[in-house]
């Protein structure tokens, strides 16, 4: 953990691997142990497994976070401000531990997200998109309730965290585990996962060339801002945004690399994992295929695990891009 | 087993759930232990899981009672004829259990399932499709092998049981477990376990309308036999067998019904487990949605399990299917 002290002088306290064992014990039965499974496609030096979170049942990962969070929360109410994933999955993890959420969403969310999140039973309070931060701690206040991010607060990456424990305990030998990388909370978890129970496994990152502020940050060892507008060049929706101290904090510490896709690789990405695996992936859920498929020459050989993280993906551009 | 008696008069031996148990142990490590996926878009009184079978290496739950066969061969070589899916599965089994496997393709056969089961180990010997009976015949001879059936074996049934092991083992309380019923292998595998552990569960098999041979023999207490010009009107080519006495007697005993479904039910029903459960499936193996989601007054209410039994389908017949 030393590496902290080359991006900032203040000690942090990184998530161990009891919080994530704490956290597997608290989802069990809400979350999905989702399988490895192996794939006859992968090339002889790298045998390939894919991790697919894209069958959580709101669609990703993000429901073990929610849900290790909100279950330490002795029945206090939640609140959070989201456009769609983490506000399902808070929802759902929300109703599975008996508490009420509230969610904030922008009123320019689609319909389809905004009814899924009221039939999780959370009450959604719709407001114009500047407003919805200062709605959010307003409704903190007025509630006694407690804010849940998607990714800055230790019991998200602890909860995210389980889905590198899984990886370690059904492919204690893996050679390279690969994990997308947006705000960083599953990067994060899984690294201290993986770096607990199996130091030999390489645990790289993957992000979108056009949103690759975490590789530039880890390669400089000082965090990079890239603007907002640039992030979200990027077809992959769910990878537009950047980690904060804590996670940037867990990925120095513990990732081993971060290598980059393009556009055109995580398309063709998700069409591969539509045939080959049977699997419907959106495209940030897609990349670690992308980096698998094309990256090779920056990959270590032997047996390599692709989480895919999610498969949130409007069935036009799934059509789209499977074409 | 006395409905044994309304179809045949020599008693016939019956996959009891100890042979289940068996192949379970035997497969381990090979066939991916599936989980149970629950998905929020069930309907209120009856809550859904899906039995994602499509995740098999080979796409198909057949390597199951494939592994199951060829593992208790002690190391004898075995021989198969398929056009496809059986083969793939047959090989998968074979280089897992060490042992050889020649199939018997018809040199009509699409040559991505040629090279599919060349690529895992097994030799392929293409011949004029009203030849692949004999010459499966001449090699077992020639190479004192075993011939492995797609689905008129007890081993073969025992190892298909093992869904149903799973489905018992991880949802004790299911009302109605739905499963997809061609030769009859993987339905009566599914339908001995099911009602060994879990008696008070229903278990109703899922046929086409143009291919409902066992609809009917059931219903009539005899096999019926349609002709396979009949049988191949259905989209979903993985249904179109009709079972042997061996599988028709298993059904007779344990299934509790059949229900039928359209061909647009089944179209509608592959583009709601796309978008609503992140799966492929192909048509023969969404046919348990498409009767959940059309034939609600026939099923009891209670907690559902639909078994999607396959996910190979040519790519431009799923994009069509979903858009």
């Amino acid at each position: 953990m030393d590496s902290r002290t080359t991006w900032q002088d203040e000690p942090m306290e990184l998530v161990t691997i009891e919080d994530i064992r704490a956290a597997a014990t608290r989802i069990a039965g809400v979350a999905v142990r989702t399988p490895l499974l192996p794939c006859l496609w992968g090339d002889a030096d790298r045998p390939l497994w894919i991790k697919p979170e894209n069958l959580q049942p709101t669609g990703a990962f993000k429901i073990r976070g929610a849900h290790n969070a909100v279950s330490q929360l002795a029945g206090r109410p939640v609140v959070a401000h989201s456009s769609g994933n983490h506000a399902q999955a808070l929802a759902y993890a929300a109703r599975a531990a008996g508490v009420p959420a509230t969610i904030v969403m922008p009123d320019s969310a689609p319909t389809v997200k905004i009814e899924r999140t009221r039939a999780l039973g959370a009450e959604v309070v719709l407001v114009p998109i500047a407003e919805r931060e200062t709605r959010a701690a307003e409704l903190v206040e007025k509630l006694g309730a407690a804010f849940v991010p998607p990714f800055d607060h230790r019991d998200i990456i602890a909860g995210q965290g389980t889905v590198g424990l899984e990886i370690a305990e059904d492919l204690p030998d893996a050679a390279v585990v690969l994990v997308p990388i947006s705000g960083g909370g599953l990067a994060s978890g899984v690294a201290t996962a993986i770096k607990a129970l199996s130091p030999s496994t390489q645990i790289i990152g993957v992000e979108p060339e056009l949103a690759a502020d975490t590789e530039e940050g880890l390669r400089t060892g000082t965090q990079a801002h890239w603007p907002l507008t640039d992030r979200t060049r990027t077809i992959a929706d769910g990878l537009r945004m950047e980690p904060s101290e804590l996670t940037f904090a867990h990925l120095s510490a513990h990732l081993d690399g971060v290598v980059t896709v393009t556009e055109d690789e995580i398309r063709a990405a998700v069409r591969t994992i539509a045939y080959e695996a049977r699997l419907v992936a959106e495209p940030s859920g897609a990349v670690t295929v992308a980096a698998y498929l094309n990256r090779a020459t920056k990959l270590p050989k032997g047996p390599t695990v692709c989480i895919v993280s999610g498969g949130s993906v409007d069935p036009t551009m799934f059509a789209t891009l499977i074409t």
